[in-house]
């Protein structure tokens, strides 16, 4: 199971009862975290999953509500006694961008590893599979897909077939390959075919681009910018590179995806679900985020 | 009269429901701060007294947790339409934090300027005359001193005296010189002798240092760290560079304040009212300082 929560749902600057767009991932205990703008260590306090186990945070791109708050989250998460290495990854700038912010956290007690990339790489941090794509925002920006594979049931039938010692077979269902007397075990030995996953999505601060839906096909869960609710909002939103929601929802649509929620509202929007109706006659799945929404997702048998 | 509001009262990192430690001054419709670590535009947003005439920024030291919110707040004044410049003051070492923070807000549509003290300056910035002193904390770090002068009452005989034309009279109220016919006329002509005006002294992350009492001597308000309310954490606070509540308590009575207001708690001391006597029983015009707690400062006779 992977537990999601929503952590804000502002954009552009915080707000005393809208945090800044942030979502966080828990996944066997560790935890990935996609932004964090001015105050995102504050509502992940409220969350209450604490702090330690973050291993990977994720950015979009790096205008000032999506990162400005990583030196306080750093430096709280120092205080909670994290050693591990903690993985940044981003676009493109990370490297500059993290260099400018560490002069006001040059001493933290865990060593921070950066990995730019350039969207389109699938790769696997901590328990995290993720995967990116380049999106169209005023800056290079990215949106996320993190995966959650899911092995084969065991098949006893198989296990026999191909010879595997009866002592090996609890130990391929936890891992890829073994060794035993000399030879080499696989787990696809002892497993049917993988079953399906889980899979979010979160895309902000972009145009609906072509390659969205693909990239997001059958999420579990897509969440998404929704910076104006208003369908004459359309020109604003291609002039600043946002979506409004009837965008959101057709790219739902189009992605065939299980469920949407909308975030990333802008400040001059104190009543989002004034226009939600505009997003549920596209997709009728829609919800609307909340600061700390949450749900866990679960295996289709769980 | 001198508005005054201590925007937040943690120390660290902010709290659900405790801001990060700021304080923000208001005169003649401008305004001041000192300090703004991250959510400090939030709190700022709830006080309500508007971005667009902050006129400067004043900084002890750069710990995150004074200067982290800085991106956030100078992109939010932008919003605000302004398009003067906005001075930065604090001590050496601005030009670098502020080369590293614009990072993540490159483009503001005013020009910021920059002003590296050393402590033990005056400098006038907009209305507001700004005093510092160096204290004793691990980097470092500046107390401030706002002051705001009065003039005399106006003297009708002095003016006669001094054969100071009638039209000239309510002129040399409002501006130090001024010519008429030929002759330059200067407010001391007709003015008394200078009145008591009002201050405010700031002090956070030091150690209580001996040129404190003489710094803050006679202010109307102080206000001052108390990062532990215990007396028992005497050695903490001494091993971290900050004061216990009776150590700020000390200061306010040997530098004759008129009111102490406690600021700067501790995480890990959710509850301070518990150790509000430690400072009392020395100085008994102490208050606990709140979050947006403000206070009008009037001159003697308003």
């Amino acid at each position: 199971m992977l537990d999601v929560a929503l952590l804000g749902t502002g954009g552009m600057m915080p707000l005393p009862d809208r945090a800044l767009t942030s979502l966080m991932l828990r996944l066997e205990g560790r935890m990935l975290v996609i932004d964090c703008g001015e105050g995102t260590q504050v509502t992940m306090k409220q969350l209450g999953w604490g702090f330690k186990n973050i291993d990977v945070i994720c950015f979009t791109h790096y205008h000032a509500d999506h990162i400005s708050g990583l030196p306080g989250l750093l430096l709280t998460i120092g205080n909670s006694n994290r050693t591990e290495p903690l993985t940044l990854v981003g676009p493109k700038g990370l490297s500059r961008v993290y260099e400018g912010l560490r002069t006001i956290c040059p001493e933290l007690p865990f060593p921070v590893v950066l990995k730019e990339i350039d969207g389109g790489e699938s790769i696997k941090e901590s328990v995290f599979c993720i995967n990116s794509l380049k999106v169209s925002h005023k800056v290079t920006c990215l949106a996320y897909r993190i995966n959650v594979k899911r092995a084969g049931r065991f098949d006893v039938e198989k296990a026999l077939k191909n010879n595997v010692p009866q002592r090996m077979w609890s130990v391929l269902q936890k891992q890829s390959e073994a060794e035993y007397e000399g030879k080499i075990y696989t787990s696809d030995m002892v497993l049917g075919r993988n079953r399906r996953g889980l899979s979010v999505s979160y895309c902000t601060d972009t145009r609906p681009v072509e390659a969205l839906p693909d990239f997001i096909k059958g999420s579990d869960l897509f969440v998404c910018e929704g910076m104006y609710g208003e369908e004459e909002k359309l020109e604003k939103a291609k002039e600043y590179k946002h979506m409004i929601f009837s965008e959101a929802a057709g790219l739902a649509l189009a992605g065939e995806v299980s469920e949407l929620w909308l975030t990333h509202f802008s400040p001059a929007m104190p009543f989002p679900e004034a226009y939600i109706k505009n997003a549920k006659d596209i997709f009728p799945n829609t919800k609307l985020g909340k600061d700390r929404k949450s749900v866990t997702l679960r295996f289709d048998e769980e």
